[in-house]
């Protein structure tokens, strides 16, 4: 495995495996690596010659008074991880080799980034695409594997695939969850032990939700005020947002009859966690993506 | 020589090319080729194993009261050009093609275009990077070649390459000139016949401000002055601007000391004419890029 820190190194090691015709799969991360990035890795090893992991807690993707400087990090362990999975390059780049200056161009989102988690983090989807458009161009992926537990950013990274021509394919991933349901995060690690009895409570709710719908239930506004009662109820969380709306398109639905996100993000003391699910117009959870 | 207009017929052609381990230089133009276009695919020719010509009048960079749709265009001609150079894809695609919905991105320049061109032309660099930036993932040239007519649109799309970490080159070219000196452009079609008689004054402008700083003038202000009145005592054309910035930072020089661009555009009745000079330290022009 191939550890490189440098971006003319990388852009070297990628013109040589340009010569290999070798497929290469990408799996960005922000490191504090667990099983949902390990899902990444395998997906992207089954499907690929070559794997390629960066790890980058991108300081542009977060926003005043969130959590950059306390974002869990563990290099070591993510190393071992990532020799485990059999990745075969770990691109991990300095703040300052990725920024070295001020930017002459600013990516912006200008859909699909005012709902759910944009809300909330004003400017943290312009930070994610700038980032992902400098790291596929340094390391030029064929595939590149994103978790759903992230929806949004799946939806709006294949968005700005798609509208600027990206010569490479967005592959989501299924969420990785605990035995008792909890999505997998690096920022579990936050919850305190009451916490953490109480988070698996997000996911239950999203499946209440999902069978309320099985049941018969047509509107989107009851059961999203089911989902932020049972939330409220259940756990000493603050609900930041609980919502429905089409997917990959984003838009508020008021009937639920297409493909929908259900999707909530809940504030615990020094965490804010994030689930949800995805729905086919039939209330079946979509497994094709 | 292949005609492409579909963007999946490009994609294909492009993975067949990554097969073949070839080099691809790029030629991005709006057509009604001139003898300035044809240098740059000269040199792209000279420089790599297969030379790509676009032809796409982007309305994207097109202001409102602009002249999107009378732009010239000679397809035929242009095609017969493209053969004539040896260039191996024209790509043609339709303004649906690229842009075939609402972007749910937009990229924005923030440095390098609030001055000459970008002072009346808001939004012009937006467009230009964003079809840009489509072009390079569809074609992902190793060279790209760009004409220093131009001088800004180099200045800024050398920033967007270096700032993205786009994997290509951009090459400037030279301006090239008729035999009384007026830069090469499609849009010279536009001139009267007693405008275009007018027409090489502003190279003859550029040129005495070089000879003013080699005479020992030192102050910028001095300089522009000289350049705007031989301007507006030679030709009936109207000033949009006539500015010295540092080159291609383009930011404001007061004094004559580091390597500048003397640029000047000047509104004739049809036709908006740009023209530029880029002049080392020490006087000499820039003949290296």
């Amino acid at each position: 495995m191939k550890i490189i820190t440098n971006l003319k190194d990388l852009q070297e090691e990628r013109r040589t495996l340009a010569q290999s015709e070798k497929s290469v799969g990408y799996v960005a991360t922000m490191g504090y690596l667990h099983e949902g990035h390990q899902a990444l890795m395998k997906r992207s090893k089954a499907e690929n010659d070559i794997t390629v992991l960066s790890i980058f807690v991108n300081p542009l993707q977060f926003g005043a008074g969130e959590d950059f400087e306390t974002y869990p990090r563990d290099i070591v362990r993510d190393q071992q991880i990532a020799a485990q999975e059999g990745v075969d390059i770990v691109f991990m780049p300095d703040a300052s080799a990725m920024y070295p200056g001020v930017s002459t161009i600013k990516l912006h989102v200008t859909d699909r980034a005012d709902v759910l988690c944009g809300k909330s983090r004003p400017g943290h989807f312009d930070g994610v695409v700038t980032v992902l458009a400098k790291l596929f161009h340094l390391i030029q992926p064929d595939r590149a594997y994103f978790g759903l537990k992230d929806a949004q950013q799946v939806a709006v990274v294949q968005a700005m695939v798609q509208d600027l021509n990206f010569p490479l394919e967005i592959v989501p991933v299924a969420t990785v969850r605990e035995a008792d349901g909890l999505a997998k995060s690096s920022r579990n690690v936050y919850l305190s032990e009451h916490e953490r009895q109480e988070a698996p409570v997000i996911q239950q709710a999203l499946q209440q939700a999902k069978q309320m719908i099985a049941d018969g239930e047509n509107e989107a506004e009851n059961v999203i005020t089911h989902v932020k009662e049972f939330i409220i109820s259940k756990t000493s969380g603050r609900i930041d947002y609980v919502e429905i709306l089409s997917y990959p398109a984003l838009k508020p639905v008021k009937d639920v009859s297409e493909r929908i996100i259900i999707a909530a993000a809940v504030f615990f003391e020094k965490a804010r966690l994030i689930d949800n699910l995805v729905l086919e117009a039939d209330g079946s959870m979509m497994d094709r993506f």
